[in-house]
């Protein structure tokens, strides 16, 4: 049990590519080139030639490989944000190899035929030209490089992987939970074949990204008064009860935490290089002379990004912030998610709603946001007539709420601690800029681990146990988990099994390796302890 | 000692209006309207009529008066953001007077010859119309509003508060220092005959905004390489090292503090109104076709904007994590620094450098950046042979600095908080976004007072308390203080002493109150010790 890497377990599930779409693509003469396999994995995106560009798109969520004749130190923050990397020197413990693995990037080092021209941002491979910005696939344990976005898809347990992971649940009975991420039925589906024993986290604002959702959360954002928001918010109401129904379904006889809206709701209009653009035509018009109209659309919606505009918004009007300034947004999803319970709960499913305020760094925002989420949960449950039990509880991802988290839990009847907003939180780095500095303090050694993927337990993982210590004195049996990415990593699941979580939540591809992590963090533990007993 | 409220020494000191400028004002007829004396100070701003265009342009960095018939709860963001308010009605107990006084912010109310026209941004007084954007100036203490910007002056101590802070400072011989921060000699200076006892904060970043030297600094910034950054560099070295010569001159015999770059290099850049317009002008020469070489100029400026743009400045590569990733631009401070004490110790003046290191949050960062910073430092004193003694510490305002500060004290010589900061990251609050939800919060009594105003005891308190306690226990004699604004605040100041820091710094004009605070907290002490020995 000790002996088998939780990684490994996950790796028989991460997405690979197609079989018959790579070989159709290497049949149609899209294979550019075969290096060494350095770092596996099925990388799709397009082509940089440098660093900063490759930080530069990474950052306007556009998936990148970066191409290099080989990498150094000076690489790292683009490598770090590329899927894959591709180099055209170098062996199986060059630069690029060694750093891709530590990543956990795709890489394929040693493509020889490739000729890369930084200057002219192409490369060269017998005679074709692969010019910035198209689409390459690099597999990276293979060591082919191909032209294209080849299709991925998902793997398969297999059944000594399934005998292995029943015995950890063995161990695990004892210990850690393990639930999922997921904000659709379709994923909720999912994560329960992998063995998820409920739903940790699911995203509402996930669901408000749908392209037949957007242009109504846009009306919700632009509305100018209160009764123009609860108009558009109505017509949102039916989506997220209608998501909800699936996910209740999927999740029959499992708790499902519902995280209210989280983000600031800048995030749902344009972004940067969309309001750049906006700016541009506009003006352009301007300078012609033409289309009054369309300049004064335009205008409209860059005054109304430019209203939402936030110098630092992970550090702003987001959370129950907006849940408490904006009540009727809040109260809208409260309702669609006690609807949904309550409907799938008289055709015989058992619904087990956990509602979830993120954000909270006051006893104040915790009180109000409770009291508010109970008025419009017990009202729905008058108005059907359908006893559904539910919880209300919080995020503890502020510093502030694990400080102070006896008081919160005066009022929450669980904690999720939410490690990536503490970790940007505790360190003061913005998970989104953190390219700029962390790859080369990886590479001098000032920080052991990336945090974002292995939590901090000397400084994150303190603020963990204070809010853990603080929250059970008030009370007792407060059930309490994980959240963030943290979750599906095997040293941080160990972490988060010694401090007494009740469980751990991560993405449906990292659930077996969490349930695996989780029974070996057991194990250990009575070794340690030093019973000898391990029948379970 | 007890009776006098530290404010009220402060006071003293407030600045005023200029008498012979506002009365040559009145003489010229620009005297507006006469309202009630709601909450005392002078304010100076451009009028506006609406919240929200209060709380725009005064992100914007522009100083507002908000102008309202009268005000509500919607009004408290723009009152938060304005310089000071007005309204045409209500009376000493209204909304505006009430809140206005709560948040220390000169008000005039129930001015009620001005007639507001909000749907115009206009108000009319007396025949004359006022438009949004024109300068005026509000005296809260006589209730006058008069048209145009009118001088302020600085108040003076006066024999009687001289004597009490000779009174308080007997007291406070045995518990806090009262240091300044101060940027300029001139600073300093001011500081010093407000009874400073050493400058707790120099901030290098403001000597960088001077109009001689921004272009050097976006010279640096834009450099495409070290080499050319070090020219840039070695340029504004002589500068820095004249106003660290100036400081030094004018603490002779009391420590000063220096804080090495803080802020993100894009700061240095146009901020975002600038780079608004220079979009819009090159996209209108554009869709002319006029002027290439202006478009190119244009286009190199906006991607040097677009490179350094981060998603939140505030938790970006700043502070420390510049002084390592470009360790040539706190070499170049470290040496300026440096000569300039040598420089003036060998014309006899008594120089006490304290090089602080600004964010750090590892304690890898501080072993790098003593050992750069100690490097340069002794190379400067083995060049000049003049053996000026310094210091190197930190600042702690990242919450992990506090969870880690036994360790962080292996190196530093000193801490000093910044609570500002410390406040930003233990509550996720962003200080520049807050306005659209904290006055909202404070209305709603969520929050007992504006945690950038007033220290949270509770919650950043706990974490200054954990950094003291541990850094202590690596380094007992460790001298320890606070930077941030809570350190001119009466009641913070009091928490500053009973966590036995060794001195508060604040901005000069809030030495007085801070001298009072201090040797009131020393005496409450005494009192609950019930010593009852009052003598000093």
């Amino acid at each position: 049990m000790l002996r088998v890497r939780p990684q490994e377990v996950n790796e028989a599930i991460r997405p690979v590519f197609d079989d018959r779409d790579k070989a159709a693509a290497i049949d149609k003469g899209r294979l550019l080139a075969r290096g060494l396999p350095a770092a596996p994995g099925a990388a799709v995106g397009k082509a940089v030639f440098d660093a900063d560009r490759a930080v530069e798109w990474a950052r306007a969520n556009e998936k990148v490989i970066l191409v290099r004749p080989e990498t150094s130190p000076e690489d790292v923050a683009g490598m770090y944000a590329a899927e894959g990397i591709v180099t055209a020197r170098g062996g199986r413990t060059s630069h690029a190899a060694v750093v891709a693995v530590g990543m956990g990037k795709a890489c394929v080092v040693g493509a020889s035929e490739i000729v890369v021209d930084e200057h002219r941002r192409v490369f060269e491979v017998g005679g074709r030209i692969v010019r910035e910005g198209d689409w390459i696939s690099v597999d990276g344990g293979t060591g082919e490089v191909l032209l294209d976005s080849i299709k991925t898809v998902e793997g398969e347990l297999g059944d000594e992987v399934t005998e292995l992971l029943t015995w950890a649940d063995r161990y695990r009975k004892e210990g850690l939970g393990v639930r999922a991420n997921a904000d659709t039925p379709l994923d909720a589906q999912r994560a329960r074949e992998f063995g998820a024993e409920g739903i940790g986290l699911v995203r509402t604002e996930h669901m408000f990204f749908a392209p037949d959702r957007i242009p109504i959360v846009r009306e919700m954002i632009m509305a100018a008064d209160q009764a123009t928001r609860r108009i558009a918010l109505e017509k949102l109401r039916p989506f997220q009860r209608d998501d909800f129904i699936g996910i209740f379904r999927a999740m029959d006889g499992l708790p499902v935490t519902v995280r209210l809206l989280d983000p600031p709701l800048h995030e749902f209009l344009p972004n940067h290089k969309e309001y750049k653009e906006l700016i541009e035509t506009r003006s352009r018009l301007e300078a012609l002379g033409i289309n009054p109209e369309e300049q004064a659309r335009l205008e409209a919606i860059i005054a109304n990004v430019e209203k939402l505009r936030e110098a630092n918004p992970m550090l702003g009007h987001r959370g129950c912030r907006l849940g408490i300034t904006h009540p009727e947004i809040y109260g809208m999803q409260v309702r669609a998610i006690m609807e949904a319970a309550c409907t799938v709960a008289e055709q015989g499913v058992h619904a087990e709603p956990e509602i979830m305020i993120p954000l909270t760094g006051t006893v104040g925002e915790m009180k109000e946001t409770f009291q508010q989420t109970k008025r419009v949960a017990d009202g729905v449950i008058a108005e059907t007539g359908v006893a559904v039990k539910y919880l209300i509880g919080t995020m503890i991802e502020v510093p502030r709420a694990a400080l102070i988290a006896a008081q919160i839990a005066e009022f929450a009847e669980f904690f999720s601690f939410g490690t990536n907003d503490l970790t940007q939180l505790t360190y003061g780095y913005s998970r989104d800029d953190v390219a700029k500095f962390l790859p080369k303090y990886l590479d001098m050694g000032l920080v052991p681990h990336d945090p974002f993927s292995v939590l901090d337990q000397e400084g994150v993982g303190e603020m963990v146990k204070i809010g853990i210590e603080r929250g059970r004195s008030r009370r007792p049996n407060l059930k309490i988990g994980i959240c963030g990415e943290h979750g599906g990593e095997a040293s941080s699941v160990e972490f988060c099994h010694r401090v007494k979580m009740t469980y751990v939540s991560c993405s449906p591809y990292l659930i077996p390796g969490a349930r695996l992590a989780a029974a070996q963090a057991r194990i250990k533990e009575r070794q340690v302890g030093g019973s000898g007993d391990y029948r379970v």
